[in-house]
């Protein structure tokens, strides 16, 4: 086959060595070498162009009990990736076709055809699907429309909101009608949200002397929604400001992934019965089914110019491990991408 | 008027004499004695037969945010009465009827007629319409029924289960075909749950050496609707295991009404991601349209006998603080009420 000539004749994967102790680390990781895989009867064999790192992925380290099972001892690590199909024994696609799919951390991939899903490099270049128009913006999409219940004229609050997911959250509050206020840790960011995004306010909240009332002046009438990607003290400061009948989106609590032991803070429940309020913790994956509306949606906000979005992209596959740390140091504005 | 021949010639009120700091004390309340007041144009004088002190009043005498004004120093303490109209200027009502009143702390209230609920004797008694047929009843209803929204085959934990509220939602629960766990302070209380009131298991957290442990072994699929009464450590126990989209609902924090300043303890909001969970809180007045509804469920239960209650009753009026008092200590099981 003509284009295998071309390829890296070699695959290497990212795979878990050791489970971290506190703060990931590149000797929780290890760097492997092994063949190309044959597709099988129904399979395609994917090259990765763009792979992603994104917070769910600490919790997959972890031997500990969460939504889906951790990841094993010398197994590849999971995630998605955007590339091209360069072996094909499925009428489902041919060579060259873009796809994307879970492959995991690794440059080559073979899988089930019906397991990857086409993408369409004239729309939109392939890496969105990665982002604004993947699992980032369908985190969006859900957790502001249906576990916020975001109306027009109401108060938004986003945490991370320069990554991938408060970026899109907060534009999609514009297109509502919402006040849009963005919590991120740099005046890079906070600047990023206003000036380019168009989030109403944006708060540093490593600089300012004191979030409660930084947020208090932003939001005078109370905050009706909380779209939580963060935890700790970033969270505590917004509950002890919800306005009547609020609503909390828990989607990540970024905070706290790389703590060695659960952390503590203030009790918040009093709080839910002062203000009728309501938390609720949800995954994107409880909306499957109503996928192809959401897409629909992001993507005509995509083409009008109303949902833009940034990528941080570092280049060679060897750079993952430190992407996917510099996801915990806050140093990514937009979403995080690795382009082979 | 002959009735009033045989009247106490005076009133008395317990006043707020000053807020609590940390624990409520006898010194926190005044007596004090007054002329019995006269009906205005439109108004009922009603003596009070029962008085009720509830978890709720704590509130009203601290001075910070919350859901209601706070009582001012020197004013009478707020709540219900259930008694006996004394004097009528409205044609609603006359001498000798039986009413619910919000009047406060004291012996005699006036009240313009259209704020009492007639009480019909021969249905039920008076004092019912203090717990199972009133407030409590209420709470317990809309809590389990619509913010839980409880389903047959569920596993229901409440916590102050052995108090007015917790005990009708266990019973409530049953009728409705759910497994109830009530977690209690004492052995009495345990034992009242599960052998008169049938709770399928109830934990005493008192002197369970491991409260984590003893839930899981009650509700090892986990638990799918928690009604809280109680808050800190005890809630704790519970949020570790959820169930896959279960449903919290705080209906009141007991543990941490009395505590000097907010207390510390381990964030709970990843479990909500891993569970799906929700967590509401809530007021009864946010279901007022309602009622009507609910106490004919409520009535017709109790008629039957599938809620059944247990009144503590101390007698005089001069014992309301240290009734009151109690509450906090867990010596009451079921409704601790004032009887004149």
């Amino acid at each position: 086959m003509d284009s295998k000539a071309h390829m890296n004749p070699i695959n290497r994967q990212w795979r878990l060595a050791a489970r971290p102790q506190g703060m990931v680390t590149e000797s929780n990781f290890q760097l492997t070498e092994g063949p190309i895989p044959e597709p099988g009867e129904g399979e395609i064999v994917m090259k990765s162009r763009f792979l992603t790192v994104d917070p769910y992925m600490r919790g997959r380290m972890a031997d500990r009990a969460s939504y889906a099972e951790p990841v094993a001892i010398g197994d590849v690590m999971t995630g998605q990736s955007a590339g091209t199909v360069v072996a094909s024994r499925s009428d489902r696609f041919k060579e060259g076709d873009s796809v994307l799919a879970t492959i995991g951390w690794q440059e080559y991939g073979a899988l089930p055809a019906q397991e990857a899903r086409r993408l369409d490099p004239t729309q939109a270049p392939i890496s969105t699907a990665l982002h604004v128009l993947g699992m980032p913006g369908l985190t969006a999409y859900f957790g502001l429309l249906d576990v916020l219940q975001a109306r027009e004229g109401q108060t938004i609050v986003i945490s991370g909101a320069a990554g991938a997911v408060g970026s899109t959250v907060g534009q999609i509050a514009k297109v509502k009608g919402c006040r849009a206020i963005g919590i991120a840790g740099s005046d890079a960011k906070t600047r990023w949200l206003t000036e380019d995004l168009g989030f109403d306010e944006a708060i540093n909240y490593k600089s300012t002397p004191h979030l409660f009332q930084a947020l208090r002046a932003c939001c005078p009438d109370g905050i009706d929604g909380y779209f939580d990607n963060v935890g700790g003290p970033v969270t505590d400061a917004v509950i002890g400001q919800l306005a009547l009948n609020a609503r909390v989106a828990i989607c990540g609590q970024i905070s706290q992934y790389n703590l060695d032991r659960p952390a503590t803070g203030p009790r918040l429940l009093w709080n839910l019965i002062v203000k009728r309020a309501t938390i609720r913790g949800f995954l994107v994956f409880d909306f499957e089914s109503r996928y192809r509306e959401a897409l629909g949606d992001l993507g005509s906000w995509v083409r009008d110019g109303k949902v833009t979005f940034k990528e941080n992209i570092i280049e060679g596959f060897e750079s993952m491990p430190r992407a996917f740390m510099g996801l915990f140091e806050g140093t990514n504005t937009g979403k995080q991408l690795i382009k082979i």
